[in-house]
């Protein structure tokens, strides 16, 4: 089944403790639709500009990506300016540049309508809502915020929140969102904003699911599930892994044909998969070469990993 | 298959943003001891004064924990004053009085010598050695040490972590004692101090299990293991949990007829299950009321929230 997913299609200036990589191609949307496409149909909606040619559209449709859903406006994509320091477990925002991303107005194409599966990436959350609403008979939802809206733009965001079925953020988010250090009162805090289920990712050490609603079809009880994270030695840049990871736990649920327990635990291993490959290269560059056998591999290689019940002694 | 533990036996008066304890019974191979009596016979070495009564005596022996290696000297016993604030990931010291523990010089029983298994709990690293050297036909010897042994005695530490199968120890310690910021990067190097086998335990997002040498009979190949943790809202008290991980994962393996990377990967759950435990009341009261069958239980729990083999769908 496919995706629609939403968000930015950009540039990105990074600088790392040992590189700098100016203007590579990313954006929440981009990276999301670079990982989920190994798994299922995936259609992006955005907004770039004149800067943005067919070549830098062609490292999506060449890999089966639809970009019909891509305006191209007058000026210049949105553009992004970060660095990470030391252990690059935060990324500082140097300069954002949002361009035509600043009046984007999200255009529903005809041929999205019938997607099953919708994919709210990081932007403004009344964007977020309005494409939200444009598919009033999805069957998920599934959506991810930042620092940014939640702190200046809650009120809209919770909005947003409350019409998903999957939120996906992270260990800093969900405690800015809620004002708890601990994680399962803010998952529960979080869980009575709306979505029936939460996904925390928490880096190097992997993610935990949420469930408060035992009628959700990829809850078991309400038990939590800990996916692991691979310890990774080189992270050459961490720019676009949680979207990665969003990526591949969302496409791997949209390729099952029900979802189920165990499609929900086995898609949130395939996101650690793909946000594991992601760190590898700049940007996209790693997923972008990326072999399904590749994935298939570190997928086994995360239960050889995290798993008591194997073969061996 | 019984183990000897070395390490302090001692009070502790702790501050948490809810509660206040004073003089609470304590210590690291104290708490080890209480985790580790589920699994096999537990044989303490440590030291205490004349406020170490037979009353506190007793919190030991009646659960069959061997005390005959427990020195009782003229003085006050090792008294720990600490403080956890905000989300009580760290311990603040306020005091330490060390008291007895600042001449402590331990001594082997002669019934305690014919135990294969050891234990180095967190106390001075050159006692840790004689004692080391005092069982050289130890099946298994596993160690912790903590943040001031690492910055102030990193010379004498090193002697200890060459002899040992296993060093257990925290991000922190890792990251300190190697002063790398990367976990992997970091374990290569404690590994290049000459242990077999190095867990690095997350705090609440679990612990991971790294092999150098793929002759050690707890390593398959040198793939790392990662065990989750228990997502708990409540964390009354902190002190402690990490040497109860140390004694149910290495009471497990001294409980099993021999180690195989399976035994060695059930203990690091067996390790999460106890330190799940013993957050959940002030030092060991939690697991001194613990039954065999919530052990059990919680085991359970923690493969159902990490595996992705389960009977449901």
């Amino acid at each position: 089944m496919s995706i629609v997913v939403v968000g930015s299609v950009a540039f990105d200036t990074l600088t790392t403790p040992k590189e700098h990589r100016a203007r590579i191609q990313g954006g929440a949307a981009y990276h999301f639709a670079q990982s989920a496409r190994f798994f299922t149909d995936v259609k992006v909606i955005g907004v770039v500009g004149n800067d943005f040619t067919a070549e830098h559209e062609a490292t999506l449709t060449k890999r089966g990506i639809d970009t019909t859903g891509i305006e191209h406006a007058d000026g210049l994509s949105f553009h992004w300016t970060g660095e990470y320091k030391g252990a690059m477990s935060e990324a500082i925002t140097l300069n954002t540049e949002l361009n035509v991303f600043g009046s984007f107005d999200p255009k529903v194409p005809e041929s999205y309508k019938s997607s099953d599966y919708l994919f709210l990436a990081n932007i403004e959350p009344t964007l977020q809502l309005r494409v939200r609403q444009q598919f009033p008979n999805a069957k998920l939802v599934a959506g991810d915020t930042m620092n940014y809206w939640i702190a200046d733009h809650k009120a809209n965001l919770l909005k947003t929140i409350a019409e998903l079925d999957v939120l996906v953020i992270n260990d800093g988010e969900a405690r800015l969102l809620t004002g708890e250090h601990n994680l399962v009162t803010a998952a529960k805090k979080v869980m009575e904003m709306g979505p029936k289920s939460l996904v925390i990712k928490h880096g190097e050490y992997g993610a935990t699911a949420f469930f408060c609603d035992r009628s959700f079809p990829g809850a078991m009880n309400t038990v939590p599930f800990r996916a692991p994270a691979l310890p990774i030695e080189e992270v050459v840049d961490p720019t676009g892994a949680g979207d990665m990871f969003a990526g591949g736990f969302f496409g791997y649920i949209a390729s099952q044909p029900e979802l189920t327990p165990r499609v929900f635990r086995t898609a949130l291993f395939y996101g650690g998969v793909m946000g594991s490959f992601a760190v590898e290269k700049f940007g996209s560059e790693r997923v972008q070469e990326l072999m399904r056998e590749e994935i298939e591999a570190r997928f086994k290689l995360f239960r050889e990993i995290s798993h008591l019940d194997l073969d061996a002694a």
